[in-house]
């Protein structure tokens, strides 16, 4: 469980409901038709938008980015060091017996084990990396308009309520009151998307960001396996994508 | 017919409508000469900024995506496949037999039977596939353009609303009303924008990137085929563009 | 003359001047002071932001893609076909001889009568395309920047009126007339905006990407003719850049 | 000194002036602490965001955008093919001896007599044109991000004046001015962002694009020279650069 | 200590509280549950938008833009020079003990005298590269989203403080103070966006474009210390990267 993330959204709800809270009644912060209009409104735009098994996608991939670890450069750079060693001793073909639940590790090694041209390695692998981008990036997007539309179904309530109040202005005590209702869409659409949708937007963008490295490592490792390089040599390259600070030595890696 | 989305859009409208009419009169919300303004100022502009063709195109296009279900990319690579053990057992001539209502497969079968250099057959798909994105990003941008011309003209009918209003201000009682047939084209635009040009050109955007992506696998399936490549290989390689989840075994796929 | 355009921007007025003249009052509406504001203001913001030629290459353009047909890039292929087959019959010195008043074309021919290298040609065309696409960019920009000024001074003006008019709040019976002049600058500024300059600028870029296009096809078939390609691989690789619906077939192009 | 420039500016003031004139009092319309919130405050958010020395530099390509004569890309042409003319009838060491303000002509010049590798030459002025436009691309940041300070610290000012009226609402007579006051600075803030910041901005990036094109003329003439190109197809290259409309024929040039 | 910063700082601070103090009573614009709203607010969004190490690297960074000088760009060139010289007199071997705190340098001296191949060192030092750019986008990527997310938590506060003041309408005399209170979020809102939030995340842009050059220059510098290239060479690619004006000349360098 990603506890900063789950901190600063209770911390964020906090604030927001002892606000309302010091003001007296909390009666006049919830209108069941108003958070449908912002909510369901909100919900059929993006499935007018996305397919339906994108948006499905987009829900799971939030719900894992909040909930599963993301995996630390450094353990998929000892893995490579490790292939690349068992490859020196025996043999490209030992690579096809690699248990790995990562499935694009698990294909660079069955492509090298295959004994495949290193051309056709590059090419599979890299439609992989591009592959995985754009399907993010759909994830990503769903969140995005999320974080659009949901503001803007929040003004289209508030109008629907201005428009509502306006007809009827016979009681000027009423005006008060009314508006406050309509004002409560915007406020929904506006927090929604404040404090829900964009941040899940950026929290799956900087996971994309890992991720993508993490596949980048494992790419150039797998042509540097192909090229039969020396580890040091490969740990070389690879260790450029992990910030210097953070980089495991060679040695502790080839140890575990 | 994409059940999704029409029930995401029915969906958003009942909840607009349900929150009219529980606010009580629906009359107060239909302004015909407000209509006028929004949707047809908003299609006069769209006259103006493209082509008529591209307008027609993109009309096309917007009933096309809601009532054509999308190529499984799956499919396509099953086809590639057979035509590669097709091209491997009787030779590339047999490529101009093939029978297909993709035009994009029959100009490249054609260029591999004809015998054509890799060159030109790489050139002219890629042409064409760079063709294609730019008529869709045309078709995606008439929409868009529409999603943002839509909330400008209900402005403009809410700013001539308001100056006819506020000139002739000698009834106070009268202004709430008037006010509120003012507000109503802002209303029409913003609705117009959130609930049908902005998901339109949404969804317009997702499927073009299916479709290239179907491409893509003709495009290196068909250079797979005239490089003589072996099925197993060319498997690796088309199988990159479809998630790993989704992917149908190659097995299955020689089979069909 | 482009009629779609033209009716486009009719419609639109008449749906604008019927929606104010309806509300009675059409005097409401003339404000020459506002006018000028909005108007004088964004030509004067234009002028300090761009060059005095490129705002009248801007304007010139406009002028053009409202009068001037679009060329068919149909026809351009058949030009390309017809001079490679002349160059084949009759050998590339008879290309000098070809009279064409496009400047492109024209520099092509000669570049390759004059037999200069293949990497001189490419180089020289292609920076005539990305120039031509460089100075198209500024025109657009000029109205996609007159289309961001406009609405600016209509604010403008509408500050100046709220301003004045708040200074001498002694007649509360003066505030709604004294609003709805102030109001009208934001009024002419959008309008401006939303009919005049944001779709000229789109315009323009369709009519650019179109050109580009036709440029991409003499550019392509010059480096096949030098090549010395048969008009059938020719044909295969420039009706790559139209849409397979409007391709016209190669005899019927041969004929011409 | 650019007139086209200074007449537009004068222009806007003018017609903003008059509006402001015509409507009675100009003391409403000054007020030196809404001034120095919207200009102290927009300069010292400048000196945050960037470096002292960026700011000044900034200052200057202002200052010289609108004073100095932009260089005609014709000139630039036609010396390239004169250095070409010496360099073919007297050695490459000749062009050691040119004398030219430009120091990138006269780098350019330096490398070739020096008798440095083409690839070094290349590498040496493409970084040249890029750092350019890297430091060209920072100045023109300073102005854009002014002209998104300006218009911010005009909404504050407003909302330090509403603040300050509505907390001692006890004469409604006073509401009037004190809002008239509030508004000012949201006036000098759009004012300056679109009369000025933005114009300026604008101005500086075609003079960057002008400017660029200018040393790409000289990068690919140095390189012509370099290959001990002919004069004639030189100017072909070269010419490609600036519009047919405007291009200097090569016997013009050669006879100056 | 960055001067002109904490200048500019200090100057934008004084010209809003003298602006507020002006207005006479400064506790109207002290509301500590507005601040505790905007400020903890987007603190909690940025900590659901980002990683806590992203979010703390990107306080450090914040923290050390303002406190640590630049480095002079004409340093590293020196540097580079110094080691060229060395290299050519003493072999490459002899940059195995350089020794200096940038790691990137060091990175550069080892590989070289390790021997690696080229293509290794140029694969290296590129991804360090990358992967810097990338982690400082990130960084400022952290300050542009909490420019964006306190003027919308500012404006959440005010939309709570309307409701709350709406609902319960009764006495008009409340309404102005109310009011004010309501806007003082917003106030908050937009002056840490525009006064600090924004001004950093433009500062770490700055940056994050020196240090690149410097490590460009050290990038190239490495590999003309491996290719064996002459100093006066080095220096006429590696002086390209600073603008004329500032350039040290070569001898300087060397003597130091």
């Amino acid at each position: 469980m990603d506890f900063t993330s789950f901190a600063g959204f209770i911390c964020g709800i906090i604030l927001i409901v002892s606000a309302i809270i010091s003001g007296g009644n909390v009666d006049n912060f919830v209108s069941v038709p108003g958070m449908m209009i912002v909510f369901g409104g909100t919900l059929s735009a993006t499935f007018l938008t996305f397919q339906f098994k994108d948006v499905m996608a987009a829900m799971k991939a939030a719900y894992l980015v909040f909930t599963h670890k993301k995996q630390d450069p450094n353990d998929i750079l000892a893995t490579m060091i490790q292939l690349c060693d068992v490859s020196r001793r025996q043999g490209l073909l030992e690579l096809e017996k690699v248990m790995t639940r990562k499935r694009f590790l698990k294909k660079a090694c069955m492509l090298i084990a295959d004994g495949s041209e290193e051309g056709v390695i590059r090419d599979s692998l890299r439609t992989e990396i591009d592959s995985l981008k754009l399907r993010h990036f759909v994830v990503q997007d769903v969140f995005r308009k999320m974080g659009l539309y949901a503001p803007a179904f929040g003004m289209l309530g508030t109008l629907i309520g201005l428009v509502q109040m306006l007809s009827k202005l016979n009681d000027p005590a009423l005006i008060g009151p009314a508006m406050a209702i309509a004002l409560l869409t915007t406020f929904y659409g506006s927090l929604l998307s404040t404090m829900v949708f964009l941040p899940i937007a950026g929290k799956l963008k900087g996971r994309t960001i890992l991720q993508v490295i993490n596949l980048e490592i494992m790419f150039e490792g797998a042509i540097s396996i192909l090229k039969n390089n020396n580890p040091v040599v490969v740990y070389e390259k690879l260790s450029s994508f992990i910030p210097a600070r953070n980089r495991r030595p060679l040695d502790e890696m080839r140890e575990e």
